[in-house]
């Protein structure tokens, strides 16, 4: 059975089109035996085409890439204090743009401590958990404003929005990841006893939801409380449910312990398929090192593991899970390779 | 120079009395050779209190507070699920009550890994920096509301208020702080690219703020980018300055990395001395060991030694921290010590 996937490329600035590189290398690679075509089509986004036409994403780019079955993403933004993208903010046009235009409700982020690397902490135990952020509400709406700027008596509002729709979507989501897994634990993050009104509302919907998923356990922290047992005891977490600002902090804390945001993936999901759902690395473009093939593309490859896992094919994404872990372990030694050596290397674990 | 200070005490519930017991004792031992006097007006409030009045903060409380030089404060808060305190939300009431009754605009919340103490990362190096968190503002103002709640169509909203006015006068404190430190740097953490307003706001009054501190080193991270900080590199960190939530998160992971929450302490200061500031614990009140003499007072202690500094008795405070500092160093034994004991053991090398 052939099957074609249509997949739109934003390879995007720094040190993205290194790193996608040599993701849609392994996609390549572990489809082929499958009778699998990849389409690829490249999509020029990000601040090299923004300084060039004055673009982020049109209306035009959106409906182009709304033509393709997942998207994948390198990083975007400029070289830091460059005045020319002073108030351009590429990561929030194109990301979040995205995000939005194209309803991915569902964040996903894993965390693991594979073998072979380093966690800043110095017991860290096991840890494998997997944040599920939600990726259209919060504080994350654009709902704010300021008045009387630039003076002494400026005020600058942000207004976080918290929908049960909205909530409820993403809750659902948390549960079912849970109850595929072993552990089968969910933990919502929030800040309930300060954010009363958003707090109680993803507290409600969490109880109503747990009950049609009596073999999850649920229980519950507040983001304070979540950020020390992510150093102290982050064996304790199976799968995190929260809103899209402390999703966006716990999931950089989340890196960082498990060995650094170089390794960690993140899917862009709308669990209903009406809108392709986006991949990327979690870092960013790191202009001081782009272009020299210093930039580890692991996070990159780790996200193909999860575009595949949502296209359905599971079998695909294991193998590249495994082909990372196992690449990993050898990394022991001090050989420093370059972007491309890590790909290969990983293309040959996975054709092997 | 005779000097009387009158120190409100709250023990509150849990371990608070016990804390606040050790930290009186070290109080009363650190000013008696400098011909100081405490006296101390001890206030009933908390989860006890709320059972038996169903009050929590009263204008009369508050009032009487209010005709104090400073206030300590131990802990407060219920057994976690008592249905009797379901709404009550004594942290809330009380904690935040106080905060914004009496105008505490700066919290400070130092972080130091003191030699003997064992940090949860692998290689933390010497960290000694201070977060300066906002106290009256943000997402904590209450500012929020939902409709049709508790249905499928819910919509739950918070608002995050920041003035120029607010906002100043704490980072005009942080400068302060900064410019009397030895590395004198700052970083502004704040989430500028997605809370636009908020964070030009802040932004905006950093730069300003700052030509008046050319020895002061400015930088920025935005806040999840802060906590992978934390973990890879705390050493990095002098001063802090930030909202109320996003210091709310961080000052309890910089509690985490320095070797727990038993050992942070706390200043709600009001710097114009309008109004009485209060000293106390980051931790809670952990019903579950309360009564048992197992709870480490240090951090209520150390708070101690944010008061006296407070209050000018910049010596006396340099003595408390000096003789905390001993004590940790001496406790790689593995002997476990009553709270009391602990005290007694601070106290004695205060007096020593
Ligand atoms: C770049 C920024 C807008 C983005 C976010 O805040 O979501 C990033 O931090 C992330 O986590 O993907
Ligand atoms: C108890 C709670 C209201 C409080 C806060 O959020 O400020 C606490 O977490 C703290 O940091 O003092």
């Amino acid at each position: 059975m052939s099957r074609t996937i249509k997949l739109a490329v934003i390879p995007g600035d720094g040190i993205g089109p290194e790193v996608v590189a040599e993701a849609v290398k392994v996609l390549g690679a572990v489809t082929a035996r499958d009778d699998i075509t990849i389409n690829t089509s490249m999509f020029e986004l990000g601040a090299a085409r923004f300084l060039e036409t004055g673009d982020v994403l049109t209306d035009a780019d959106l409906a182009s890439i709304q033509q393709h079955d997942a998207i994948l993403l390198g990083a975007v933004g400029g070289v830091p204090g460059d005045p020319r993208l002073k108030d351009a903010n590429i990561e929030r046009g194109l990301l979040l743009g995205l995000r939005f235009a194209l309803d991915h409700y569902v964040n996903l982020r894993p965390c693991t401590i594979y073998p072979g690397v380093t966690s800043p902490l110095a017991a860290p135990g096991v840890v494998d958990f997997v944040v599920v952020r939600e990726g259209t509400e919060g504080p994350y709406v654009g709902n704010g404003g300021a008045i009387r700027r630039g003076t002494a008596q400026e005020i600058a509002n942000e207004v976080s929005v918290n929908t049960a729709y909205g909530v409820e979507r993403v809750v659902r989501y948390a549960f079912e990841v849970a109850q595929r897994r072993e552990r089968k634990r969910l933990t919502l993050v929030h800040k309930t006893n300060v954010l009363v009104f958003a707090g109680s509302l993803w507290q409600r919907i969490v109880n109503e939801v747990a009950v049609e998923y009596p073999q999850v356990a649920v229980d519950y922290l507040h983001v304070d409380a979540a950020t020390i047992f992510f150093v102290t005891n982050p064996s304790r977490f199976d799968v995190l449910v929260t809103d899209n600002l402390f999703g966006d902090i716990l999931t950089d804390l989340a890196a960082a312990i498990s060995g650094g945001i170089g390794l960690a993936a993140s899917g862009n999901i709308n669990p209903t398929g009406r809108f392709p759902s986006m991949f990327e690395p979690v870092h960013g473009s790191a202009p001081d090192i782009a272009g020299q093939q210093l930039a580890d593309p692991t996070a990159a490859i780790l996200s193909v593991a999860l575009l595949l896992d949502h296209l359905g094919l599971t079998d695909a994404a294991a193998r590249v899970n495994e082909a990372v872990a196992d690449d990993l372990a050898r990394r022991t030694v001090t050989v420093r390779r370059s972007t491309a050596e890590v790909g290969d290397a990983i293309v040959t674990l996975l054709t092997d």
